[in-house]
């Protein structure tokens, strides 16, 4: 069961309004990389575990993610809470109004306009958030391995945050739940390590036939190679007749089909022939009546 | 730039053709795992890398995964190839072939009414492929721990696909399939850790106030130590007073605001305050005049 | 600052595993009337609340709903905990496992393919959660009557769900969840009357010529008066020449253009005419070459 | 059946065009709380009701919001009106159009770029509509709540827009339209308050044992009372060991499962247990070998 | 402006109901090729349109989709109409109920649980209807074409729907709105082409040194020549090194950057090296350490 | 199988870098015009087809649609790659980094913060791409029209695009991409005439009763004739009566229901009937207690 405190797990401290910023911000609220995805990717893992380590683990980690999601959401209150309540009010000149939501940058027109100035769960470009952006799938040497990634793709953007303000105090709030990533991150390394046999990960083992070769699909120049294509650890292919097909076979897709349903297909197919041997007149042809396709007078060239 | 051949990267050999089993294999053809998303990612990937190395290796899994893509749409095809063109041509009797488009389970219905039996970019419930499957965000040593779990997941699905059907052919091309997600994985791993300092990722250092804390928010029964929250490389907390707030502070969010930012904020509080010393009535409470809540007579109630 | 308990806020008691059940519970996880819409509904307003008693009120209820996710999403995992096992560890052969699949009805097979079997954030139907369920605007006096509405839809499923199961346990349980439903509508019924003037909801006055008119739009046989058309407070407008245009003006769009604007807009109309005085050969006619489009030979028809 | 007349429902009479200000406007074309999500949402519950007052009301209403969408539409196409030309025909010098579109602020690019300047069916962000913006489940005693709430979210968008224009003629359009939600909602709280008994919605009453009850779930400074949580109505709870579980029970989860099942999931968690008994080297200490996570040379640190 | 009388534009007789078949329709209600799409196409070109005479055909046409949606609605509401009294009034037992609605087939649980029997606006898998569905975009020689495309498209929909069921009724309404879409489609031809040159669609001409060009991407087994890139209107290309550049050029790309982008991109590029030097030790193989990729006792092999 | 090279199908000789361009081209990369939606669309046609001439061009010219999405990826990340660097190495001040972020215009703060300059699978407004872009149904006569509109429609948004810039070679790029459009929608155009009968598309023909009339739906000032609708080939009609039902029946709804399906649905609806004969008080009533909805005093009016 989840409880709450209205004390904050980061005191935040913003020192002039901001609706552009706070928009910028949104990036981590109601973004893929943002705390909701966080929070609710180890919430819905925990659930779901077996394991007494892992799961308390992630209830631990789904409730910090969701004390950030707070922190972040606070922080685009307090940048918003002056266009906010202009907006309501209808204190300002209606111009002046107008030029200051333009001049405010970016998307943040929808965040006064539709959400009025309240943290969204939308990303910076007013993208709604979506449960597509969490990827478990309910394998923990899979699962683990998308949680040690998640981490380091929102630590970057925490980081190009930081980047992109000087307002002190939303620096300093941005440095704790960037660093609190790479803990996170430490922890879920911890315990996909802490599994004995993690790679490959699942239960079933590759073809030996295919797991050290490398194809060498993109050829000419800029060809190279390194230890992810070279060494005792791979068969390096680059003769594409040896690629299609890798089985030996024709390359060519099939299946057995009941009379009928091959009877079915071969109607279809007739029904529906384009015919190599005719030229036929086209709509393109009757549209392009008047004019020629590589540019006459009517027509516009490019300058 | 990319060629063709119409040769494919496995012989596709289906026994029987079953719409039922084709609907499952949308899954990795237009699937959040599925090899569009895949191809996508490593492609995106290789347009902006900088690295000539990463750049080649990019390309080279980007155009593999496209191929498969072509392997498991082919699968897909040959399994729906029998209902297609019984609907399209209309042969057999239509309560017939309701009961045959109902009978083959899950959502095949949308697979064929819709879309006619070809492999369309869905998953096996239905649901569009978007862009939203794809999280690389720009920073290799983000991106290559991205696809380090991408390929895990991957590998996952294709495993329980395997384990869900007994066509010897439509096995053995999945075995291939699943092995080659085992060799990609290897040579995201050897990328990764060919940059030099890859933890944390990206350029900024966390606060070393945080870094090492481990923060004991999910209490109570099933509490667990591991190497994740415990030993040299941790401080954990679990005196809920020390985490709120962290650095110490009120756990309050506070923002400057200018006179007439304050003034119409106040004019908005005040004008939409629920008063807590008013008891109204409510929309409820005249919804309500004619039952109790607590169930009588005409309401129903579980049994 | 949000903590977590591992009890749970009602004690879950399920009887046999059933996926397919499993699956239509989804509908109060990841559907649109579930909790993690009801919690992160709550939970963005709180946020952002100045009120201070609207404030304390939407944070106890946020924090009760996400324990209802955990109490919903952990009868998901335990009714299939079983099926579970078995894809992942390929226990049983491949056919049985494929029947069995299906044999759960609805889209169990996402489910269990793609998510492990582990509670998604999908609905029954597998369509991604999206935060275009959350229809906060940040005015009070509308969020707290789409709150009430939220809570009485919510209901209204967890009804339909009670009526779907004969295992106690999860009756019991659904119960509950459903009775929260009712009084949290109470809550946000009392904070919306605690409003002194909360209708019309916002600031603007309406505009005295329309607050009062019912145009009658839909015509007909099955037109009917009643106290939402009809009586002291309405003009009932049945005229069509009234309503358009209902300013008593043209009807017609008009805006002001530069002659710069206005010479490339007829520049562009005179580009695309469809000149109505040609009687064009088409594309369409050019297909039907061969064939009357009413039916002949060679056509299917109706039968 | 639907009729149409090319007379609007209200004049458009736009002085300047502006394509920024015809972006704003698609909050009430293709937005959540837009004209079609209203018409649609009427027009969808009015096919399947069963009363025939509520069905006339239905199609009265969903008709005349289509007759918005209509004047919503015909503003944005005459505010974007002048820029649509020139990109077509394309008689401005490239950067001086540049500018212009930059210049216009918001999303206005997409609009012309993408749309031509017509007005698209997304909100002012660019975010597509969807039908999850339609909330209703076919039970009137939700559905009329949700269509109030709905009018009250439609009515506090257009009061924004009023305020953000100083354009009279489309001043006096928008303030017709968000005058006619407040009348549509009065005839929807008319029509819910005519079901004699319509709380709690639906058929199934609450269990007595939790329909009073106010969980005071999140705790600390800032907890208030008021009529939503205090008096005769509430039974207050605050001891948080009364709350896990409400039943009394163990707060814990639990199925039955059948030897296989049993058997399976013991298996999987063995493969997959995390050893707490390990303390592995992992990949994040692979990865900092030559780094220190606390900042140091080569590192950036925040300034 | 809209209007609209209750009688349907095609009387409705439906046999029995049908909750499966019902779901099958929400094809063409809210799936992409249904009426709402349609409806919404044109209506939306209609309002921006500058040439009378389209101006009309398109709020004619859109007039009568609006209309077929009223009547696909009706069918679906009417075949669900038994269904939906039972869930709402819970007169079933549980069991029962709970078979019937997995019995029913494909998605119907969703159409009942969520939403309550209506015509939801979603598509017979359950895919929320969203506007990306539309393709219009402000250019009448390409929107004239995307509507000849899509009535060519609900055309044959509307076809495999006829041949699914065998209902007269059914299937008699099924066929009006069938012959509709070829009648609207021979519109929008005739509309096209009384565009005296409308190929190439838009303003500016082609270039000449690509437009008659066919490039040979594809080779290998079954390349075919046929009038698509063969005879006088076309130069075909197959020699690989002529297509990459076309323009002669290197095939590379470049871009100039000040010598401070030059710098940071530098910097990030050295920060960011995968040394192909090197040979790391990786995650993978820490993973695998007590393993064998190739298959040993404890792992799982394909049988 | 696919194969790649990594010179380009065009040489990109982008001049300065441009965040703000580079996001306005991502309207071809991943918006629904651009070349990720035309691959898919003619790679999944392929997949599928039956036509050995048709399958063959599909697949040329969707490998040449991935080198498009190449060369058009390459644009953008050359426009990005200054940008790119700064934002990642943080090598500008903070304050400076924003404006120059806000001053890009459109979205490209998503771009940069999101997606860390990258080529992104979004159009220029953020929103992801996503699989219903693409409206391939399976059927050639339908399928190729839709490939005909689909080329259309990308050539016009190029043709935009080459209007918003003078740096001569992305005008050059974009031209050629142009071009390919025009040249591949003359392929298409052939191989669908090149069907012998191809209108009606399918197989069905259509109602003789209903195939050649025009319903005149919208009416009023603005009616227009034209080949559309007047001529030989059309049935015209403006008589409202004579449309509704045009079948001439009764224009009403019907099904049959088993006794207790009707016993279920008159029960609900008697337990929902909102009764005309009340004239309830309502929620908007308790609401308006304290304020006069045609505004008083507190009230803000429009002004």
């Amino acid at each position: 069961m989840f409880m709450h405190n209205k004390r904050l797990q980061y005191t935040v401290r913003v020192g002039d309004t901001n609706p552009g910023l706070a928009n910028l911000l949104l990036e981590q609220f109601g973004g893929p990389q943002g705390e909701l995805a966080a929070a609710m990717r180890y919430f819905t893992q925990a659930v779901a575990e077996e394991d007494p380590g892992r799961k308390d683990m992630l209830y631990d980690i789904a409730t910090e993610e969701l004390s950030h999601l707070e922190v972040i959401g606070s922080l685009i209150a307090m940048l918003n809470k002056g266009a906010k309540g202009q907006l309501a009010e209808g204190v300002e000149k209606e111009a002046a109004m107008y030029r200051s939501l333009q001049g405010a940058g970016n998307d943040s027109h929808v965040t006064q306009v539709l959400y009025g100035g309240g943290p969204a769960l939308v990303n910076s470009g007013g993208q709604l958030w979506n449960a597509g952006y969490i990827d478990s799938i309910g394998e923990p040497t899979a699962d683990l391995r998308s949680n040690i990634a998640a981490e380091a793709r929102a630590k970057i953007v925490y980081e190009r945050l930081i980047n992109l303000t000087d307002d002190p105090g939303v620096k300093e709030a941005l440095g704790f739940l960037m660093t609190r990533e790479i803990a996170h991150q430490k922890s879920f390394e911890k315990a996909l390590y802490s599994i004995e046999s993690n790679f490959p990960p699942g239960k079933l083992a590759g073809d030996p036939r295919f797991t050290n070769v490398y194809f060498n699909m993109s050829q000419g120049d800029g060809d190279m190679r390194g230890s992810w294509n070279e060494g005792d650890q791979w068969q390096f292919v680059e003769d594409v007749s040896k690629m299609m097909a890798a089985d030996g076979g024709s390359g060519l897709a099939t299946a057995n089909m009941s009379p009928d349903e091959l009877k079915a297909v071969e109607q279809m197919a007739m029904r529906t022939q384009s015919d190599p041997a005719m030229n036929p007149t086209t709509g393109a042809e009757l549209g392009a009546a008047n004019n020629s396709v590589v540019g006459k007078d009517g027509r516009g060239t490019m300058h």
